[in-house]
């Protein structure tokens, strides 16, 4: 008999989630029926997309929500071996059963030098939503300069690297003098620390005078407010993330955004990774960020918590920023 | 001799313009060199672009930018008969001389049921304005909903009937229960007055239980707050205009639009006409709108201004909404 335990969320978040927000509970497991099999987790995903879509998708005492890479302990289901790997949509749970048909497979193929949560990060979800939305909706020319906030987390170190192979000049933000320090080493032209600078739009005048062609938008909020006036006509802006807002109870006011889309004919464009899953671009993605990772082109980092005990905390520290790289939580 | 009168800006704008900000000045004009034709406007157009563009194009004292109907009245240009019409972009003046590059020919086939003034309206630059962004920004299919504000306005008219021949469920808001009349008389499926209605998100609530696919903007503001939440998820935003906040010596602020934009993953794409000009689009437009005029398909409006010397009442006027379709001066 297994027992599983689950991070259920007690109450939903006012401004940034609190660890009484979170509850551990155990559940027993019944016995597989034909078809079925049980799974366990081994790395466990956290993304900023969890606190918005907590408020969407969940009732006060459900599960929370989310990704894990998982190992087969027990299979009635012949399509699926015991000790492979999948990458499943099963929330903040440690052991679950599944009928296999949402179990996407990690391959036998995966490289023995890379960690398999990479299939969480650089090679998994965030990495294809960087690779997605920064050709589709960005769609950089060489030469172009392009930004990129919050650059140091999971989808901005992707982002911005990838922005260098297709030719870009490529300027990040982020919240600390040591992430600055790491995009310069992964290869960004220009990075700043947006909590130490005097003034935004000095600083992205600094980083580049020009103006800015592309523009993949993690933050919004004064962020965006000052990034949209550096924009230059014909810029393309991919929304990918509001970081600066989740937090809100009351929704922050800006000045309006409209009159600069008109003015600099900008185009701004939202996507989730979602609208992608079926379609081409899906797989090229994650064959092409395997295949930049194994020749050194794309450099990857992962903030590890250990101890699924302490994934509420891990959350809430990805959702301050305390993670260069992709949050994972280790078993 | 000939003395060419011209309206000036004596002074930018600050809010609303006003009587006074506006001079009405003569000067003669010199001879005719070879290669240079003279032309007499007959008919002048306002526009709302001139309100935000006077800011950025003219510095106190220059004429004010426009375009004209006007016939050629002497020529030493052989390209250039006596008698014929063109659309030029001579400002707010009477008579002016040409090089004859900056001219667009009125063919001699225009059809002698339609005013020459068309060419500045449903068949000109609102015209065109209407016919690319609604093809090229929203895309509408049939069966859609689509939304347009300033909906009785020389682009808002064109825009809301092109949108019913492409199939769709068309919504427009306007400010005058005549206007709203007007709107229902050309074939608009649902359109309400906003300065009415109790509260502007029942009414776009209302008018299409669904939401909306498609949304044209003119106004920005509020009314982009309202109807950016009865967006449907991959809804197409074309942001033509932004009258609501022209008149703001201090930016309005709204509630962010970031996050909107992200969970629904809207496209919100902001243009200037300009920019299709030399596109086979602008041809294209000018065409079809004349064929679906003349063929009763597309109506149109005129609001007509009497006398050279009310053009900056005429301006005005325009920009209070006192227009239902197209804002003319006529000489």
């Amino acid at each position: 008999m297994v027992v599983s335990k689950s991070w259920t969320m007690v109450r939903h978040f006012v401004g940034l989630p609190k660890l009484e927000d979170f509850k551990l509970i155990e559940k027993e497991l019944p016995p597989l029926k034909d078809g079925e099999v049980l799974l366990e987790s081994e790395f466990w995903s956290v993304d900023p997309y969890m606190r918005p879509y907590s408020k969407l998708a969940l009732k006060e005492g459900d599960v929370m929500m989310g990704s894990q890479v998982a190992r087969v302990v027990e299979s009635k289901n012949p399509a699926f071996a015991i000790g492979d790997y999948y990458v499943a949509r099963s929330g903040w749970t440690t052991n679950f059963i599944s009928d296999g048909k949402e179990l996407r497979a990690i391959p036998s193929s995966w490289p023995g030098s890379l960690p398999k949560s990479l299939a969480l990060g650089a090679v998994g979800m965030p990495g294809i939503t960087a690779y997605a939305g920064l050709q589709e909706i960005c769609a950089p020319k060489p030469g172009e300069v392009f930004l990129v906030n919050s650059a140091a987390g999971a989808v901005g170190t992707i982002v911005g690297q990838i922005a260098k192979i297709k030719g870009c000049k490529v300027v990040g933000s982020a919240g600390s003098d040591q992430k600055v320090a790491y995009l310069k080493e992964i290869g960004f032209d220009e990075a700043f620390n947006y909590k130490t600078v005097s003034s935004l739009d000095e600083a992205l005048k600094e980083a580049s005078s020009e103006g800015y062609d592309c523009y993949f938008e993690n933050v919004g909020g004064k962020f965006a407010d000052a990034a949209l006036q550096q924009m230059k006509n014909f810029g393309r802006i991919a929304v990918c993330g509001c970081v600066s807002t989740y937090n809100d109870s009351i929704p922050q006011k800006g000045p309006y955004i409209q009159p600069l889309i008109l003015f600099k004919q900008l185009r701004m464009e939202g996507f989730l990774v979602t609208q992608y899953e079926n379609k081409p671009i899906y797989k090229e993605a994650q064959k092409q960020l395997l295949d930049w990772i194994l020749e050194g082109k794309v450099k990857y980092h992962e903030h590890i918590t250990n101890g699924f005990e302490n994934m509420p905390a891990g959350f809430i520290g990805m959702l301050n920023g305390e993670n260069t790289g992709k949050a994972i939580i280790k078993a």
